[in-house]
């Protein structure tokens, strides 16, 4: 086994060793910038070519926090990826030398340089015959909606948000995810970001009145549309401005227009987000009518509302490419992960 | 004469003092967050109820740096701004018992209770019979195009912006100045992110190319539009993003329609700001005819370019409110503040 720098994540194996008898694993990880998901899955042998419909069942789950390498530092996030892979193999009962694949998916792996780096200290920490994989976290929740199949598109809009899309041939392409500064408008923080603007407008008489203005005051319990400065500015969080969205959904749900308005232009920005990905990449043909599916993850896509941000989106992207496919996925992402690890043990056999 | 809290920063009194014969001082500050400045007036006698055209000689001018409370926090502000006073009445050969009026114009001030709390702070520094004032920056501005007058309207545009209304009864009112986040779109931070984000839109796919992309790479000597990312973010200085507005008018001067399509919207968006206030506070009376000055400061609206953002916002205001008349000031805002401090003394004498 290789060396343990962390001196103690590892020692676990020590006793579980001694049982024997392991069966083959793999791992998949999921990082965030809020939570980092790792499962451990049984290496089921496959009947033929094609992946099944529904996923291994998960061994074991761990969690553990940010390891997103530009928030946290690199080490760091090493740290809380090495301990939540440990964590998972030793719920699972078992080791590192019975993992046949490991596949991490990481926010902030946005360079090869950042994958190759993050690949040589995960090959230190495991034998030489794991196959080891590094990605960015979108190509985790692409495989929860496709089952391990790297082709199609996927859309996340949470606090941020990111269109990647992926062809059978190994291209890829991405839109947005460039943050809020360059104009992730339809991002959760863009909605709220702008529903706060649009108080402002009302109350200095640049822009129309609007209901948002009661319904967020009264949501973060300011008296006066004054206070949203200091309110903004206290705290950089974008997650935090993020949280308004379900607000802005309700105001628009009531028939407020400059809320309507919001929704309607972050529709139009996620849609245009994966057009260009699909345009890119000719994700549906050069006629455009090619069936590709898309996965849609992340709150702001929640199927859950009367105003579904979701639904409208595919709307506006099925007028141009009635072939695109939605899909919700039903694993969680890190099982996307481990389904692209089973993926790679299988092209190898 | 008051205590000395910051002990030193008045010591130079005692020298002065012996010389006597001190003439009668105002002191006009302009705080700005990044830098400070202090002027120190004679007080000329007046001679009827109108002030002047030419403003009284500057004896004395001091700089110093940062003296916003939100961004140093209130002690390093308050020694800023005690340091920068003593400065100038130390350069001008003379001390705080010749001075007549103080008016400090300090960015941040946005509430009663800042205004308040520098002004009891500012009791405490100087003899109890020295009319002291403290406002926002906003008003040292438009004193410095209305030689101390505090009627009409101000826009200033530089990193930020804000529009500030008087009446000549003493109301007031603002629009914008609530930071990036909240929409000051026509600022040169807002003009320049646009600029960033258009070459994003236009490197994924999802807007028209632009030659924003090359020369804003030059600029920022990036060899891809991938690196903008970690260059946006690597730095939260609104100031930095701001720098490259010279860089978004060239390219529109150039004939770019996307560079051009930003500055009309910034245009758009500075007259909405004018408007709002002007219309709140009735400016121009009520068909909209009458004449009223409108100050114009910041490096975004300069007139020192063919594309002149400063005169495209005054045609835009222009056709609403005909009297609207354009002053682009020729003494500095610290001049402003001294100037207003002097029209304190005349109305009270």
């Amino acid at each position: 086994m290789k060396r343990d720098r962390n001196g103690g994540i590892w020692d676990f194996e020590h006793e579980m060793a001694a049982a024997g008898g392991d069966q083959d694993l793999i791992l998949g990880l999921d990082g965030g910038t809020t939570s980092t998901v790792c499962v451990c899955m049984p290496v089921i042998p496959l009947t033929d070519n094609h992946l099944p419909s529904d996923p291994p069942p998960v061994l074991a789950r761990a969690v553990a926090g940010c390891s997103n390498h530009n928030s946290v530092g690199e080490t760091a996030a090493k740290e809380t990826l090495e301990h939540v892979m440990a964590d998972a193999l030793s719920k699972a009962g078992s080791t590192r030398s019975a993992v046949r694949a490991v596949c991490l998916a990481v926010s902030g792996v946005n360079h090869p340089t950042d994958q190759q780096r993050i690949l040589d200290w995960l090959r230190a920490i495991f034998p030489n015959d794991v196959r080891c994989s590094v990605h960015n976290d979108a190509v985790a929740a692409m495989a929860s909606g496709t089952m391990g199949k790297l082709h199609g598109c996927v859309l996340i809009a949470g606090t941020g948000t990111i269109a990647y899309g992926y062809t059978e041939d190994g291209r890829e392409a991405r839109a947005s995810g460039a943050g809020p500064i360059l104009g992730d408008w339809g991002s959760g923080y863009g909605i709220a970001a702008m529903a706060l603007t649009s108080i402002i407008r009302a109350y200095d008489g640049r822009g129309p009145q609007t209901m948002l203005t009661s319904s967020i005051l009264q949501e973060l319990k300011l008296s006066s549309p004054d206070e949203l400065i200091g309110w903004t500015y206290a705290d950089p969080s974008w997650a935090r401005i993020a949280a308004l969205v379900p607000v802005v959904v309700s105001c628009a749900e009531a028939g407020d227009e400059v809320a309507n308005g919001i929704l309607l232009n972050a529709v139009q920005e996620l849609a245009s987000s994966v057009k260009a990905v699909v345009c890119r990449l000719g994700l549906c043909g050069k006629d455009g009518k090619d069936s590709c599916p898309l996965v849609m993850v992340g709150g702001v896509l929640e199927a859950d509302r009367r105003w579904d941000i979701g639904q409208e989106v595919i709307s506006c992207i099925s007028k141009e490419f009635p072939g695109m496919r939605p899909i919700r996925p039903t694993v969680e992402p890190a099982v996307g992960a481990a389904l692209l690890a089973w993926n790679f043990i299988k092209e190898q056999s």
